[in-house]
């Protein structure tokens, strides 16, 4: 999405050669406009998929998951809480995601009341690295027996090999700007 | 808001005489066309108001204040985020709120470049309990020298005191459905 590239670039803080920041209109600060246009091209591209439920993490997840709800004509959106080992109970699914960027684990729960057997679940999220995070929740959406419909993605860092683990599963992932590259404060896309 | 107080009746759960879960379309799973509705009504309780940004804390205020956004014309939307005191630093205006249900306090923090003096910024959050996160928010505001232009909120426990604080404080304080008391699984509105 040409015009995603163009806000990273213009907006974006390239900082070494592994992050870039977007807390400016994504994570921090949410520019609400542009991010439902960012939900309906994530629509097009599952355009024709069932879709019974949308599947991110808190918290930048939220507002782009709740922005591309309305293209599917509205199925609930689940956000996975971040939670510390000790509150895990029985009444969760629960699943690790490492921060390779923070050097920590998190565990991450998602209610059962909320996935059921057979549902179709879209996974959305602003940011796809090291497929860590997407990962644990398509462990979770197993947990509950029920399909991921595919994984959409604003913003991927190629470089560091996430698609390659969710294909490797048979998932379809779409991101709509995907970054090969971040060096000497520049962005370099594919 | 009738119909919010109806679909807290349907679909919440009272536990004890001070949680009221809603956890099926606030607050873990969202009901993105519900929340829509609220955004609608919140946004005619400061009809008129210059809002030049919106402010949450992560994670559940996140979408309300998204799906109120447009009908302000598309402010920013910048939510807080919680923090360890550890990494605080100057880039960040920073406050503290105490949780009475969990027992702990959080550090929250909203980074310069987001707010700016002289900004009309509305607080929007599900909930109002003891007022303390919105109160934090109140504190960010303070610190940037912008003005708060109002508390917007889904759902307000009275009996906890939070209205009171804020309107000490000269706030207008806007609440869709306001309990009055919980006891024996019930709810009881105002």
């Amino acid at each position: 999405m040409e015009k995603l590239k163009h806000k990273i670039l213009k907006e974006g803080k390239a900082i070494g050669t592994q992050i870039i920041k977007v807390d400016g209109f994504v994570n921090h600060q949410i520019d609400v406009k542009f991010m439902e246009e960012l939900g309906e091209a994530l629509a097009q591209r599952f355009a024709g998929e069932k879709v019974d439920k949308i599947l991110t993490v808190e918290s930048s997840g939220i507002a782009i998951a709740c922005l591309t709800a309305p293209h599917f004509g509205y199925p609930p959106v689940v956000f996975a809480k971040k939670s510390v080992p000790n509150t895990l109970s029985e009444e969760f699914y629960h699943s690790e995601a490492k921060s390779f960027t923070k050097g920590t684990t998190s565990h991450i729960v998602v209610s059962r009341s909320f996935l059921s057997p057979g549902d179709r679940v879209l996974i959305l999220d602003d940011f796809l690295a090291h497929g860590q995070a997407s990962l644990a929740l398509v462990r979770i959406i197993e947990q509950a027996q029920a399909h991921v419909a595919g994984v959409g993605i604003a913003i991927e860092k190629a470089f560091q090999g996430g698609r390659r683990k969710l294909e490797q599963e048979g998932l379809k992932v779409e991101s709509l700007a995907i970054i090969d590259k971040i060096q000497d404060g520049k962005v370099f896309f594919g």
